[in-house]
């Protein structure tokens, strides 16, 4: 699978270089003929023998980077100076910083901000604690909790590596939804233990977020603060996750004309997001689902599920997809199947089995960054193909719901997200690619696309009203 | 006790009055005869025959502030619009906010701030967990931990009504020391729960504000983190108040030509500030100590001590204090005393009792809003007078310190936060008054001296780097 450039592969290389002959178009022509791309050039200093030039160079991959510099080492008269890598730069001191809404200037402004007058503020909110949502951040403010026990596809690497992406996560939610959101990465990967800390921090937050916290445990620690909390606990990883497959998926079976009800759909993947996934489409209708895991098509019957206990979620699985009762593996589940859907392993299925699915198939191989199948080759006999990567059409990316979910939550004041509110929000999504937009590359809109997050924002924060999750109007 | 008008009872007031005739000045003079104080007037709409006025008016508190609206009422032609509180507005939605230091214009943003380029920042921190301090907000992030057991005068108001102090706090860290600092209001006052929530969602942070904790709780919760913890622990209510204390002590003396081994201190107050004042006090080289509380000075044989268990701070102050044994009221201890130092209750001492001190006397009466004595009465026999209100001379502001001592830990990324640091602190605050500046009405700085935060967090970090607080240059 060939795989372009990417800017999060991004250097820049200061070099000097005769100020005569060839050597700049030799450095351009040395990229290029490795392929990498160079995407800026910038000459920062000039004498008459010498030029310093800034090159930045998109690559493939960290050994793909290291190897080009390699090659511009070897051109006769480039000097090599500093190799920056632009991601890591970006990073040097953390993403995300706190701001005051005020300018403290003189003692009057810092009378007002802090003592004496702040204990105005704080009596009143003590004398009526639904003044908290009008008087400070609570009203605007989301935890962004993690483990870092799931931590994108890297796997348990802990609270602290898992930083960067959860403040990654809260520059998101500012970008797109004007949300206030703080990383709060726990030392611990006890479930009883994380449920209480977040209980305990809950008072300064309307809204939960939940990261990258791996199966099974997620399913209960969000199950427990959804009972314990009076705001919205939402586990990302499975339901922006959902909410948006549900989305492309709405739009997918447009493209190729077949109901919701009808279709049968496999799935690879047993995990967080896969729970979810099934149990939101299942709310949409979906009614003809086989699911595999590592072990196969998991079926009531099968040996490992005989002693699962009665709420495990393979269990439920077991219980409730499969009518037909199919056994064997994955690659026999999708002879015939009008949907593959996987949040599970790089190539677990080849352009054979994509083929060998109905006519007009839908693909989704959501697996990164390399999928469940070659989009590539699975488009050459599928109606509709995705992935999780942004450089196929059709991504698949929680970006576009996320923001908007919140947004609409704390609208409305929820204390709650149900899966009203996320069948709403994955209606809304699908919805704003229009009709004369709609087609097998376009399922979904763009992440930049600026329509997204209002939709999805109004879409929830009516269903929320609607579940009477708002004390005020 | 005369308190003068203040902007933290300030209102807006709309009013429409008659364009021609005297009601301008009416109202003016109606505001300033009840002890108010116009601070603003504008003209925000104009007719023949009306002027629409805002103004701004500061009270002393807030039955003054309606006693002075019902006067406004009263002059005829005037009609009363809406009534703003100034504070109130200042604190509506909340007072501080999450930035993103980096635009996302872009899918090459995205692709940077967030995954596919974000993975190689999380792997690099995996590998080297010193890089956190690198690549995220960790190295310049203060959690602002509450229980909102004893806030500010107010007491056991809860975390939830404690937010717009620990908001007030969060702004103050950045205005004076550019920290990025995010308040945590935790729901529950139980000590061994406390410490284990602040260990959790430590690794995010490099230091922690424990913030109104009553006492005697957070002495615990305190050295049971600092123990724990690899970052420093600081709770400001105790160690800022004592070294601005300390420091103010340091010129006040100064100012009396009197020497810190030589004076006898008497302290009004054995709570969580008290008892880290006296210890610093000791620490600095005061030997004649002597401490009252509510049951009178504290002795080894006073009938409440003799049942104390060996490590109660109460006991800690009996066998610390009081060599010469005094026994009985604080107003018979203070006779003769250099210094009173009083973190109490209001008036409970009267201008005899400060007549009857030393000659040269200090005061520091810093209950707050009411101090212990009247700071213009003790003036009148005392050779220096502070208290910790705004609108007297010599004001003991803890925000003279906290940002200062976060950032010389931060900068020295520093494990702890040790006497020598506080100590070294003091100094510097005590110094940033020059000799020429030095006199009974100024022995501290305001808290809006540039100098301030600067040179105490450069004594700061030098003590840190000494102590070898610091792991990396």
């Amino acid at each position: 699978m060939a795989t372009a450039p990417s800017v999060s592969y991004s250097m820049t290389v200061r070099l000097e270089v005769p100020a005569s002959g060839t050597a700049v178009s030799q450095l351009t022509t040395a990229v290029e003929s490795h392929g990498g791309s160079v995407t800026g050039l910038d000459v920062t200093a000039s004498g008459h023998e010498k030029l310093r030039i800034d090159v930045t160079i998109a690559a493939t991959s960290t050994a793909h980077a290291d190897e080009i510099v390699e090659q511009l080492r070897g051109i006769e008269g480039i000097t090599l100076g500093k190799v920056s890598d632009r991601t890591f730069l970006m990073h040097l001191g953390g993403k995300i910083e706190m701001a005051s809404k005020h300018p403290i200037r003189n003692r009057d402004d810092l009378s007002m901000v802090y003592t004496p007058g702040v204990a105005r503020v704080c009596m009143a909110i003590a004398e009526n604690p639904e003044d908290a949502r009008r008087l400070t951040i609570k009203r605007n403010t989301v935890a962004v909790v993690t483990d870092g026990s799931a931590v994108l596809g890297l796997g348990n690497i802990g609270p602290m590596a898992a930083m960067p992406v959860m403040e990654g996560k809260a520059a998101l939610f500012k970008r797109f939804a004007d949300i206030d959101a703080w990383p709060i990465c726990l030392d611990t990967q006890d479930t009883d233990a994380i449920v209480e800390h977040v209980k305990a921090i809950a008072p300064g937050f309307a809204g939960i977020n939940l990261e990258d916290i791996s199966a099974p445990r997620c399913f209960e620690i969000e199950a427990r603060l959804r009972e314990a909390l009076d705001i919205p606990v939402f586990h990302d990883d499975q339901h922006g996750t959902a909410i948006v497959v549900l989305a492309a998926l709405t739009n997918a079976l447009r493209v190729v004309g077949k109901n919701v009800g009808d279709v049968r759909v496999v799935m690879s993947g047993a995990g967080a997001a896969g729970t979810a996934i099934l149990k939101l489409l299942i709310a949409a209708g979906v009614k003809h689902a086989v699911v595999a895991d590592i072990h196969g098509v998991v079926h009531a019957d099968r040996d490992d599920l005989k002693d699962a206990a009665v709420d495990s979620p393979l269990r439920w699985i077991a219980d409730n997809t499969n009518p037909e009762g199919v056994t064997g593996t994955l690659k026999q589940a999708v002879v015939g199947a009008d949907v593959f859907i996987g949040v599970s392993a790089p190539n677990v299925l080849g352009g054979d089995d994509v083929a060998a699915m109905a006519d007009d198939a839908i693909v989704f191989a959501l697996a990164n960054p390399d999928p469940e199948v070659d989009p590539a080759i699975a488009r050459q006999t599928a109606g509709v193909v995705a992935t999780g990567r942004s450089d196929f059409p059709n991504q698949i990316n929680n970006v576009l719901v996320f923001p908007g979910v919140f947004r609409g939550l704390l609208d409305a004041q929820s204390r709650t997200v149900n899966t009203e509110m996320m069948l709403a929000a994955a209606t809304a999504l699908a919805d704003v690619v229009t009709e004369d937009e709609l087609n097998p590359n376009y399922i979904i809109p763009s992440v930049f696309n600026d329509k997204v997050a209002g939709a999805v924002a109004g879409a929830v924060r009516n269903a929320a009203k609607a579940a009477g999750g708002a004390p005020t109007a």
